[in-house]
C-alpha cells in the first residue's frame, strides 16, 4: 500500500489559489505543507499602477525570501522549484481591473510574469459580468480582444467568480484551456457562487481544469464540513468530468484578519461601493482537518483511503494542472 | 586590401542612438545600411504610463515588421540578428523620467526590456543634472539607488546629455561599466554639449564606451563637417582612451520634420516649459556623406582608407558596444 506520507513528499503539489497574508511566515507554511507551486492572487480591485506596484511587491518578496520561495514562468521553471526544495510562485490576477482600458497591458504585465488572470471578480467590468451581477453581460467585445490577448501572449483565463454566461462566452471563444481555479459543484450546494455541471463539463472538453476549493460555505456540509466533504466534492467532479481535468484550488486567506480592513475592502464592488455578500452564518472557513497549509498531506492520505490509485492522486495533487498551464502558456498562433 | 564594402557587410554593426522617426522605412533604411542592433531611444520627458506606452508601442513596431526587426535583450539577441539578417533593437532611455519617484520602476523596465537608461536628459531630474543646468548636483542620493539599481538588475547607464559632475560621480560610483553613448570631445569643439578629455577616459578606465556622434554642431568643421571630420574626432577619443573603448552613436533623429513639433518639444525643460537651446545657425545636422543610415558603408571605407586594420575597423563598427552590453547586462553581485 503506497505510503501517503511518501507519495505527498514526492508529488508535485499545485495550489490553484490562495489569497494569504503573504510574507515569510506564509512562505514558510507553503514549504511545511509541500506545496510545489502556487498561483497567488491578490489583484482584487487594483488599477493600473497598483498593479505594477504588486508585481515590484512581489520582486521584493521573492528576493527577500528567495530560500522558500522561487519565481514561475514556465512549467520548467515549477519543476525546479521542486528540484530546490523551494514553492514556486506564479503571479495571478482575480480580476483584469489593473488592464484599465488598455488591450495592450495584457502583455506588458505577461512580461512582467502575470501568468494566470481571472477575467472578472464578482461584479461587472469592460470584459464581462461577475457571479454577483444580476444580469450577465456576456463577455464583451472588449472583453473578446482581452481574452485573445491572454491566448496569443500566453496567460491562462480564470473563471471561478465570472458570471456563468460570461464564462460559457469564455470557455467557447477561447483559443487555449482555461481554468477555474477554485471552485465548488451547485449540485452539490446550490449558491451561485458555485457553477454549474455544464461550465465544469464544457470547461473539460475545451481542454482545462476545475479547481476544487477548500470554502466551506461552498460544500453541502458548510459549517460542519470536513475533508471528506472536500473529497466527495472532487469525486463528484471527477465523476462528470473524468480526472484528469481536476485539481486543486485552496482559496487559503490563511492569516488575513477576520473580520479586518483587507476582507472588507475586498468585499465590496470595487473596494469602494456598495459591499456585496454577507457572511452570515459561516462559522468556519475551510473544512476539519484542511484548515491551514501544513494538513495538505492530510488531502493525500484521504485520497489514498478512497482507493484512488497513485496515478490519479498524483494528477489531482498537480499533474493535471502543470498540463494545463503548459498549453496555455504556449503562444497560441 | 581589404574590400569595404565586403567588411561592412560582415560586421556587426551597432549604433550606439537613433531618435528617428519610428516606423517601416526607417526599419528598411536600418537594413539597407547594415545596421545590426541599434539603441532605440525616444524617452526624453515622458513619465511612468507614458514609458509603459512606449514600451507597447514597440511591441507593435516588432511585431508589425518581424521581418526587418527584432528585439534584443542579450548580446546572443544582436548576434542571432546579425544571422538573420535583421536589426535588433534595444529599447533604450534618454531619461530616467518614467521611473518618477519609484526605485522599483528600474526592475520594471528592464523586465520590459528597456536595457540602456541615461540618467538625465539636458536638466535636472531626481537623480542628477544634465548639461545644461547652471550648477551640477551631482549624483544625487536617489540617482545613486537608480544607479544601484541598473547595475543590480542590468540596464547599462548612458551619460551623454548627462552634467559633468554629474556624469564623474556616476563613473566612479558605477558597478558596471557605463557609456557615452552619442557624444563628442570638447577639445575640438568648445561647446557644453561636447564632453572633457578626463570624463573619456575615466569612462573608458572602467571599462566602458565612448560612441563618436555625427552631431555636426558639435565637430570642428560645424556646418562644413564631412566624414573625415567625424574621423577626426573619433581618431582624437581613440588616440586618447584607445581603440577598445570608442564606437558609434549616429544620434540620427531621421525623417523629424525640422522644425517640427516633436523637436519643439524636446528643446523644452521636461516637454513643457522654457526653451532650453537656440539652434542658432546650424545648417547641417549631420555631416555630408553621412546624412542617412544608408550612408554607413562611406563610414566603413574612410576608416579603412585611413590605414586602420581590420581588427579595429571591427571593434569600432560594434564589436566594443557588444562587450561592454555584455558586461553590463549582467547583473551586478
Amino acid at each position: 500500500m503506497t505510503d501517503a506520507k511518501q507519495l505527498h513528499d514526492r508529488a508535485i503539489v499545485f495550489d490553484g489559489l490562495q489569497t494569504s497574508q503573504w510574507g515569510r511566515p506564509i512562505f514558510e507554511e507553503m514549504r511545511a505543507g509541500g506545496i510545489t507551486a502556487v498561483n497567488v492572487s491578490t489583484v482584487l480591485w487594483e488599477n493600473f499602477r497598483e498593479g505594477i506596484d504588486y508585481v515590484s511587491q512581489w520582486k521584493h518578496f521573492l528576493r527577500d525570501n528567495s530560500d522558500l520561495i522561487r519565481p514561475v514562468r514556465t512549467v520548467a521553471d515549477i519543476h525546479a522549484a521542486k528540484a530546490e526544495n523551494k514553492t514556486g510562485i506564479i503571479l495571478g490576477w482575480q480580476n483584469t481591473s489593473p488592464l484599465e482600458d488598455k488591450l495592450d497591458y495584457v502583455e506588458i504585465f505577461k512580461d512582467l510574469g502575470v501568468g494566470i488572470m481571472q477575467m472578472t471578480y464578482n461584479t461587472q467590468n469592460y470584459s464581462g459580468a461577475g457571479y454577483l451581477e444580476e444580469n450577465d453581460s456576456g463577455l464583451t467585445g472588449f472583453g473578446k480582444e482581452v481574452l485573445s490577448e491572454m491566448n496569443r501572449v500566453g496567460v491562462l483565463c480564470d473563471l471561478s467568480h465570472v458570471g456563468d454566461k460570461t464564462s460559457a462566452d469564455i470557455i467557447e471563444y477561447s483559443k487555449s484551456p482555461v481554468c477555474i481555479s477554485h471552485i465548488l459543484p451547485r449540485a452539490l450546494k446550490d449558491v451561485k457562487r458555485n457553477k454549474p455541471d455544464e461550465l465544469f463539463t464544457a470547461c473539460a472538453s475545451k481542454g482545462g481544469i476545475i479547481g476544487i476549493s477548500l470554502f466551506a460555505p461552498g460544500l453541502a456540509d458548510g459549517n460542519d464540513a470536513t475533508v471528506e466533504s472536500y473529497l466527495d466534492a472532487m469525486s463528484y467532479v471527477i465523476d462528470l468530468v473524468g480526472e484528469d481535468h481536476v485539481g486543486i484550488g485552496t482559496d487559503f486567506s490563511l492569516d488575513r484578519p477576520r473580520p479586518g480592513p483587507w476582507l472588507l475592502w475586498a468585499n465590496k464592488d470595487k473596494g469602494t461601493a456598495r459591499t456585496l455578500t454577507e457572511f452570515g452564518s459561516v462559522k468556519i472557513n475551510k473544512p476539519q482537518g484542511i484548515q491551514r497549509m501544513t494538513e495538505m498531506p492530510n488531502l493525500t492520505a484521504r485520497m489514498l483511503a478512497r482507493g484512488w490509485s497513485e496515478e490519479r492522486v498524483l494528477k489531482l495533487l498537480g499533474k493535471n494542472w502543470l498540463r494545463v498551464l503548459d498549453a496555455a502558456w504556449q503562444p497560441a498562433a
